[in-house]
C-alpha cells in the first residue's frame, strides 16, 4: 500500500496548498472569490428540497441578486453596465457551477445567450436601448433558436419572419408543430423578450436564418396578442429553469428589431449584408454561440471538481474492510478505489487548464478589432471539442463518484442527485456532442486541407511519400517487429522510467492526432474520387471523425497542461502537477492503447507498461488526493450533506 | 447506407417477430403476459408527477393489488399462498421491471428479501406464522442489514442481539450511531417487521451475524417502544421506497424470534448449529442474499431494454441533417448512431440469455434437496458477477440512449429521467459492484485451486509447464511476430469473415478468461510466497482481480447466448440472432482488443479487422432495429411521452 516514490526523481518538498489554488485561479482570482463568498452564504447554498415553482422562483431571485451586485454581466461593455471582461465573466460563471446549476442556466440563458445574441448580433441602437436593463434583469429574455423538428440542425429552422413593406414590420410565423421553439429557456415563466432565430423573407426572396427581438408579455408578465407559451414542465434536472415552448401567430414587430450586425433590411424591403456569402454570414452568426459552449464546458469541469471533492473526502474517512485483526481501511487506500477517483481527477486538472487557454483565446479574438479568421476557427474547433470532452467526463466522472460514495451517494441531500440530473444535460445541449465533434473534425480538415495547398508541388509530393511511409510501415509492421523484438527481448528495456517523459507522451498523443486526421481525410478523398455520394462517404467515415476530434482534444489538452507546469511558482506544486500531468497522459494512452498498437506505437511489453505505470502513479498520488480537491476551493455549502456526514466521522 | 449482408452466409428468410418473442419469454411467457396485461392499464402506469408522499401511497397501493392477484409471492411454497416457483417469480419480477421501479423495488423488499430471509433463514415455526401474511401484504416487513457504518462489510455488523435466558428473550441493540439500520426499504412509512442482523451473544459468547424477527410497529402504525425510526426523506431515485433509518433501544423479543435454520439456542441459552464452521454458517446465510442479486440482475436488463425500445423508436422517426437537397435522414441511419445503440442492443440479448441460465440453476439450487455445493458457489460467482455486468451496463446504455434522444430525452415525462435515477442505485445495493466482482474472482481462484489439487503430480507438473509455456511465449513475443508475419504480409488474410466465426470468437474470450485468472492466480502466490502481508497483496492485485471476473461473465455470457440460438424453432429470427451474437462477441472483443494485443492473440491487423466487422454488423443489423426492440415486448404504456411523440411525428 505505500506509496512507491516516481522513479527518477529526488523527493520533492511539499506542495503549498496556496500556491496551487493560486495557479489553478489564475488571472480572474478575486472574481472566483467574489463567487466563492456569495454562495458560502447558507442562504445561497443549493436547495434539493425546493418543489419547481419554488425552485424557479429562489432562482430568478438569486439571479436577481447577483445582478444588483453586478456579477452576471462583467462580458458586456462598460457603457451598459459590464467590465468588458469576457475572461472574466467566464472565470464567474465557472465558479458559479459548483453552486445550485438551475441559477447558473438561468445566468447563462439571461446574460449569456439572450444578453450575447442582442451584444454580439445587434448594433448600437440594440445595445443603448436593451443592454443596460439585460444585465440589470429588468428586462429577462429568451434565446429561441431551436425547434421541436431542428435541433442540431439550425439551418433548417422553419419558424419565418416576412418583412412586409407596407408597415415596415417583419411578420413572425410559426407554421406548424415542428417549428415551434421548444425547450426555450426563460419562457415559461420569466421572459419578457426573446432574440427569435427565423428564415428572414425580404420580398419574396428567402434570406437564411436571422435572428429578431420579440416582445412575448408585457410588464405584469401577461402573455401578448399573437404569443402562445407552453411550460415544458418537469424536466430530469434543472428545475429552477423554466422552459418553455413558443409559437408565434404571424406577430409583427418593427423593421428595428432585427438584429442588424450581419445583415439588414431598409424601409423599402431592401437587404443588404457586409458578408456575402449566405454561408459564411450564417456561420458567422452561429459564432456567437462559442461563448455559451466555453461556459458550459467550463460549468461541467465545476460539477466534476465538486463531485471528486465529495467522493474523495468520504474515501478518506469511510472504512470498510481491512486485514485480520486489524482495524478496517479507508476506501482511498484501496487500488480499485484509486483507480476510480484519481486519473479522473487528474484529467479534471488537464481539462482546467486547456478550459484556461480556450478562455483566453475567446478573449482575445472578442475583444480584438482584427479580423482573425483563423484564430476564430480554430476557437470554434477547440471549443466544440473540449465542450463535448469535458461534459462526458462530468456524467461519467459524477457517477462515478456517487457509486464510490455508495448508498450515501444515494441520499437526495449530497448533491449527487442534482450533479448528475442537472449537467446531464450538458453532452446535448449548446450543441450535441456527437454533432460538436464531427464539426471540430470538419474543421481539422479544413486546416488539413490548407496545409497541403500551401505546400509547393516537391513539399506536396514528399508529404504524401511520408504518408505512404507510414502507410506501408504500418501494413506490413516491420517496424513494430522490431520494436517488438527490441522492447522485448533485451533485458531492462520494459520499464516505465520513459513513459513519464512528457516529450514520449506528447509524441504519442500529437503522433495519433496527426495519424488519424491524414487517415480519415485519405479515406473521405478516396470515397469522393471514387465517385461516391459524399454524404455516403460521410457517413461511413463519421466514427473516423469522431476519432480524429478526439485525439485533436486529448492532445491539445496536454499541450495546455504540460505548459501550465512551468508557470507554477511552487516547487513542490511544481513536482505534484507533474505527476497529476504524468497520470493524465498515461491514462488516456491507457483508455486507446489498442490503437496504439495497432498503429505500431506501442509494443505489447510497452502497452503493459502503461498500465503499471498509471498503477504506480495512483499509489504516488493517492497521499495528496485531499490538497489536489481542496485546491478546487469549492465552498463548503457546494459540498451538501456528504461533506457533513464524513466529517462527523473523520 | 446499405447494410451488407453477412459476408459467407447465404440471404436468411425474415425473423418471425412471434418467434423471436417466444423464446425471448421462454418458459414463463405466460407469467410474463400476465405482468404486461396489468402494466397496460394506464391505471398502472409510472407517474413521473407524483410528489414522494404520492408516490410511496401509490406505490403501497400497487403493491397490495399485485399481492391480492397472487402475481407477488409465487417463489413461497403453495401452502403458504405461492407456487413454489423461483424461476416464475423471477420472470415475473423481471417483467414489472418495465413499469415503475419503485414499485419493484417495494415488492423485492417485502417478498424477495423480507420474505426470502423467513423463508430461508426461518424454519417452520417462522413459515406457518409469517408468510402467508407476508404473502398477501398483510404484515409488511424490512431486510435490515446494512448499518450506516458496515455496508458490504457484513460480517462487521455492530447491532447486538444478547440473549437473556432468565427471560428466554434476545435483547436487540444499537450501540451508536454507526451501527444504526440505514437505507432499509419499507422502514420509514409502512414495515411492521424486521428481519435484523445483529451479532448473536450467548452466554456472554459472540457467535457472529445471525438474523431475527423484531417487531417495529404496531397494527395503527405506531412505533413500538424501543424503536426509533427515521426517514431517510427524499433519495437520487426511487422516492416510491420509504427507506429509513432503525435504532432499537434494548429491544426484548422472544426466542423463536430467532431465524434458526442454520443455528439455534435453546432455553437454557445453549448455542447449537448444523453447520460447524463460522465462517462457512456466515456465507450459507448470506446466501440467501443470491436471489435478491438474480433479480435485479434481470430488472436491470428490462430497464434497459426499456430506453432501447424508446432510444430506436426516436432514432426511427427523428430526422437531422442529410444530402443537399433531399428529406432529412433518419438518426437510425447514421453510423454513430448505430454505434452508440445496436452494440448495447446486442449485449442486452447476450445478458437476457446468461440471466436465463442463471434463475434456471438458482431455481435448481433452491428447489433440489440435494447438498449441491459446487453448484451453489457457482451461482454465486455468476449471480455476482452477471449482476455487476448488468448492472453497470444499463447505467451506461440508459444514459447513451437518454442523449440519442437529445433534448426530447431531457423531458420528465419520457422515462429516462425515472429510469436513470432508478437504476443507479442497482450499481451499489444488493451488492456493491467492485466488491461482488472481487467475490466472483475469488470465487474463481478456489475452483482454480480445486483444479490444482485434482492434478497428479505429473498432471500439475503438464499444468505449470502450459503455463510457463504461455508466459515464454507471450515476453518472447515470437508467435505474435509470426502471427503478425502471416496476417500482415500474406494477401487476403485481414478479411473479416473468420472472426464471425462463433468458435474463433469462444475461443479468444475463453483463453482471455483463463488466462487472466491464471495470471492472477500466479501474482497473488507469488506475492505471499515472497512473505508480503496478504492483505497488501490483495489490493496489488484489485484490478487484476475484476479483469478476471468481467473475463468469466463475458464468456460465461457469450457461451449462454450461442447456446441459446439453436433452441429457436424459427429460422429467420435463429439467422438474425447469430448476427446479434456476432456483434455482441465482436464488440465485447473490441472493446478489450489492448489486452488481445498485449497478449499476442490480436494481431493489429486483424485487431483493425475487429473494429471494421462490428461497423459491418451494426450496418447489417440496422434494418432490423425495431425488430429487436420489439421482441421484449415492453408494455406502450412504459415507453412515457418519447414514444407517443415519436409516434406523432413518423
Amino acid at each position: 500500500m505505500a506509496a512507491p516514490a516516481h522513479p527518477a526523481t529526488p523527493p520533492a518538498p511539499a506542495p503549498d496548498l496556496a500556491a496551487l489554488r493560486a495557479l489553478l485561479d489564475g488571472e480572474h482570482a478575486a472574481i472566483r472569490d467574489l463567487c466563492r463568498t456569495w454562495l458560502s452564504d447558507p442562504a445561497n447554498a443549493p436547495r434539493p428540497d425546493l418543489p419547481m415553482q419554488e425552485h424557479r422562483a429562489q432562482v430568478l431571485a438569486w439571479a436577481e441578486e447577483l445582478a444588483d451586485a453586478g456579477q452576471t454581466a462583467r462580458g458586456f461593455p462598460r457603457a451598459y453596465g459590464g467590465e468588458g471582461q469576457v475572461g472574466g465573466a467566464i472565470a464567474g460563471f465557472e465558479t458559479l457551477a459548483f453552486g445550485d446549476l438551475s441559477l447558473l442556466v438561468k445566468c447563462g440563458v439571461q446574460f449569456g445567450l439572450f444578453g450575447g445574441a442582442v451584444l454580439h448580433l445587434g448594433t448600437r441602437k440594440h445595445h443603448e436601448r436593451y443592454l443596460a436593463d439585460i444585465a440589470a434583469l429588468r428586462l429577462p429574455g429568451c434565446f429561441a433558436m431551436t425547434e421541436s423538428g431542428h435541433g442540431s440542425n439550425v439551418q433548417q429552422l422553419a419558424t419565418t419572419a416576412t418583412y412586409d413593406a407596407a408597415t415596415g414590420e417583419f411578420v413572425v410565423a410559426t407554421p406548424d408543430d415542428a417549428a415551434r421553439k421548444d425547450y426555450i429557456g426563460n419562457a415559461a415563466r420569466d421572459g419578457r423578450m426573446a432574440a427569435v432565430f427565423a428564415q428572414l423573407i425580404v420580398g419574396g426572396e428567402e434570406r437564411g436564418v436571422h435572428a429578431l427581438l420579440v416582445p412575448l408579455r408585457d410588464a405584469d408578465g401577461a402573455t401578448l396578442p399573437g404569443i402562445r407559451i407552453e411550460d415544458c414542465g418537469a424536466k430530469l434536472g434543472l428545475d429552477g429553469v423554466d422552459n418553455g415552448r413558443i409559437w408565434f401567430d404571424e406577430v409583427r414587430v418593427p423593421r428595428d428589431n432585427l438584429l442588424d450586425r450581419y445583415a439588414s433590411v431598409d424601409e423599402d424591403g431592401v437587404y443588404t449584408s457586409p458578408i456575402a456569402s449566405s454561408t459564411k454570414r450564417f456561420f458567422t452568426m452561429l459564432g456567437t454561440l462559442i461563448q455559451g459552449r466555453v461556459s458550459v464546458c467550463g460549468a461541467s469541469i465545476s460539477a466534476t471538481k465538486v463531485a471528486l471533492a465529495i467522493a474523495v473526502r468520504h474515501a478518506e474517512s469511510r472504512r470498510q474492510f481491512g486485514p485480520p485483526g486489524a482495524p478496517e481501511v479507508v476506501l482511498m487506500d484501496y487500488r480499485t478505489h484509486q483507480r476510480r477517483l484519481l486519473p479522473a481527477l487528474a484529467k479534471v486538472y488537464a481539462l482546467h487548464f486547456a478550459q484556461e487557454d480556450l478562455v483566453a483565446r475567446l478573449h482575445h479574438v472578442f475583444t480584438s478589432d482584427a479580423e482573425l479568421d483563423r484564430e476564430k476557427r480554430e476557437l470554434e474547433t477547440l471549443a466544440a471539442g473540449l465542450k463535448a470532452v469535458a461534459t462526458w467526463h462530468a456524467t461519467a466522472t459524477i457517477q462515478e463518484c456517487r457509486e464510490a460514495c455508495g448508498g450515501m451517494g444515494y441520499l437526495k441531500g449530497n448533491r449527487f442527485a442534482a450533479l448528475k440530473a442537472d449537467t446531464d444535460v450538458f453532452t446535448t445541449f449548446e450543441g450535441d456532442n456527437t454533432v460538436l465533434l464531427q464539426l471540430a473534425a470538419k474543421n481539422l480538415l479544413t486546416d488539413f486541407r490548407d496545409q497541403l495547398g500551401e505546400l509547393d508541388p516537391l513539399g506536396t509530393a514528399g508529404f504524401y511519400a511520408k504518408q505512404g511511409f507510414e502507410t506501408v510501415a504500418e501494413r506490413s509492421a516491420m517496424r513494430e517487429v522490431l520494436t517488438r523484438l527490441a522492447d522485448d527481448l533485451l533485458p531492462g528495456r520494459d520499464d516505465q522510467a520513459d513513459l513519464t517523459s512528457r516529450d514520449v507522451q506528447l509524441e504519442l498523443l500529437r503522433w495519433r492526432a496527426d495519424h488519424v486526421k491524414s487517415g480519415v481525410a485519405r479515406r473521405l478523398k478516396g470515397g469522393i474520387d471514387a465517385g461516391r455520394e459524399p454524404f455516403d462517404v460521410l457517413i461511413d467515415c463519421q466514427d473516423h471523425l469522431i476519432a480524429a476530434a478526439r485525439a485533436y482534444v486529448d492532445c491539445v489538452v496536454l499541450e495546455a497542461f504540460a505548459a501550465k507546469i512551468g508557470q507554477c511558482a511552487d516547487p513542490g506544486s511544481r513536482a505534484l502537477l507533474d505527476r497529476v500531468c504524468d497520470l493524465y497522459a498515461l491514462s488516456t494512452i491507457e483508455a486507446d492503447r489498442g490503437w496504439f498498437q495497432e498503429h505500431g506505437r506501442l509494443s505489447s511489453t510497452r502497452s503493459k507498461a502503461v498500465i503499471k505505470a498509471v498503477n504506480t502513479l495512483c499509489g504516488a498520488l493517492r497521499p495528496h488526493a485531499t490538497a489536489l480537491v481542496e485546491a478546487f476551493g469549492v465552498p463548503e455549502a457546494s459540498l451538501g450533506d456528504a461533506a457533513a456526514v464524513a466529517e462527523a466521522k473523520a
